[in-house]
């Protein structure tokens, strides 16, 4: 099932993606794609229902992220070793997942165009696979994990690296801000993706492959992920982990760094995720 | 006014504390409080209220953090120079603010039990002065910061020192963990608070004074601060933020840090901001 939400940001309307592509209205179902909507029981309801059944919805709306009220975005860092390996701030291998967080308002729908934030000198992209979560998960096993995944998602985890790493510790500064997680275009559940770690997963800007790895590379895996944080903090239906990025971005690229300026289009896919399309604008007050 | 939400976690009726300091039942007026609530708007229209035609609330129910549905929970670290002085891992005097943050399952009632997480040996204490955010904050002037804070309420910054600074980087690991984030137990409004830059705030555990500050000692103070994160993300009304706390925390005592165990009473308070008092329980699955 593709589930997504669709209208004006702040107040979509929950639908789902039929078999033929066409956009199909859940609002008479579900108040939006949330919380409870997301258990293996508010799936199992919207998984019994006749798409065709649906009204379709006419035009070619936006599309929001297809996960509303996120209480966490949780975000891992170099979890790919290709990527550790480009860094130009150097760090081994981590021994254990590093963990950042993205805010709620740094939500994105998957095509919205993204401001550069005022005085951004270093705006970056990765692409990046996202689990969202379907069943409160504490201490769970790595074995059991992914019996607690809704379904996943793409994200561009929009980085500013000077921000991020040079304003004094903790990496939200650079992370974190508005726009800087566009979610989407779906939200795929699990029974669609049979395994997370063989994912290819890209990115384009302006029409040239800068991201081409695969899920595959993963240091610890979607599992591991959702075991390991559910450690620290109780992870509920509606939370998204975006899962680290590949090669490729643009504080790598040799010999001179890569940033994103106004006009720029950044395209990334991962398959069977669908694609999204993001144009970076200027700062505007 | 003095805001608060009570009842049961997760299902807080909001209500508000009159002169007298009997607890009053807002749930005729508003559906929480949160967001809208909260902007000068919305506070007008609580201020118009005579607080003593509002119903009155039996008994002596559990209060729940005084602000529901909190977006950001946003934190600063080493903010204050003499708890900079103590810490264990020596670090200069910030150049700027250093930013953490907590989760939604964080959140806590300001005198729930707090559960010590699985595995910790190191839990600590911080008592700490929060602002909570009224209305939308984008690159606003530090001069016109203030007018964007609703008002203020008392955190406890529990935190697992093992796990903030061993666990592969970023604080979140030993700062966000379940219940480390009690608030409350008033959401006091700005014109009740005429300078949050001189309010005495203490902490003691089963009745030992461990701190005993003066918000006056922060190195960033609170307009600083809203108008510093505004350059980052947008802050938005319900946004909390604590501000770091004074010398005192177990971590810092010489020559042999105290760290909480199962049955320490922690309480805490800051003057004209009531206090909280959490009583420290073993971990249970």
């Amino acid at each position: 099932m593709k589930l997504v939400r669709y209208g004006a940001k702040g107040a979509e309307t929950p639908g789902l993606i039929d078999a033929d592509g066409k956009l199909r209205d859940l609002s008479a179902q579900v108040p939006d794609i949330v919380g409870d909507v997301l258990t293996p029981q508010g799936l199992a309801r919207l998984k019994a229902l006749d798409p065709k059944s649906l009204p379709l919805v006419p035009g070619n709306p936006r599309l929001g992220a297809p996960v509303g009220r996120i209480g966490k975005f949780l975000c891992i860092g170099a979890n790919y070793r290709d990527h550790i390996a480009e860094s130009t701030n150097p760090i081994p291998i981590p021994s254990e997942p590093i963990l950042f967080n993205k805010f709620d308002t740094s939500v994105g729908g998957p095509n919205d165009p993204i401001m550069i934030p005022k005085g951004s000198q270093k705006t970056d992209w990765e692409a990046e696979l996202a689990i969202v979560i379907g069943r409160p998960a504490r201490l769970v096993s790595k074995e059991t994990a992914l019996d607690y995944v809704a379904g996943y998602t793409i994200c561009n985890d929009v980085s500013e690296r000077e921000w991020q790493h040079k304003r004094n510790g903790q990496w939200q500064k650079g992370k974190a801000n508005d726009g800087f997680g566009p979610l989407g275009p779906w939200l795929v559940t699990t029974d669609e993706i049979k395994d997370p770690q063989t994912l290819p997963i890209w990115l384009e800007v302006n029409g040239k492959r800068y991201q081409n790895g695969n899920t595959k590379d993963m240091i610890f895996d979607c599992a591991f992920l959702v075991s390991y944080l559910s450690e620290f903090f109780t992870l509920m239906p509606g939370d998204v982990i975006a899962t680290g990025t590949p090669a490729g971005v643009g504080g790598g690229v040799k010999p001179n760094p890569v940033f994103l300026k106004p006009g720029d289009v950044v395209v990334l896919g991962i398959d069977g995720l669908g694609k999204q399309r993001q144009e970076f604008v200027a700062f505007k007050a």
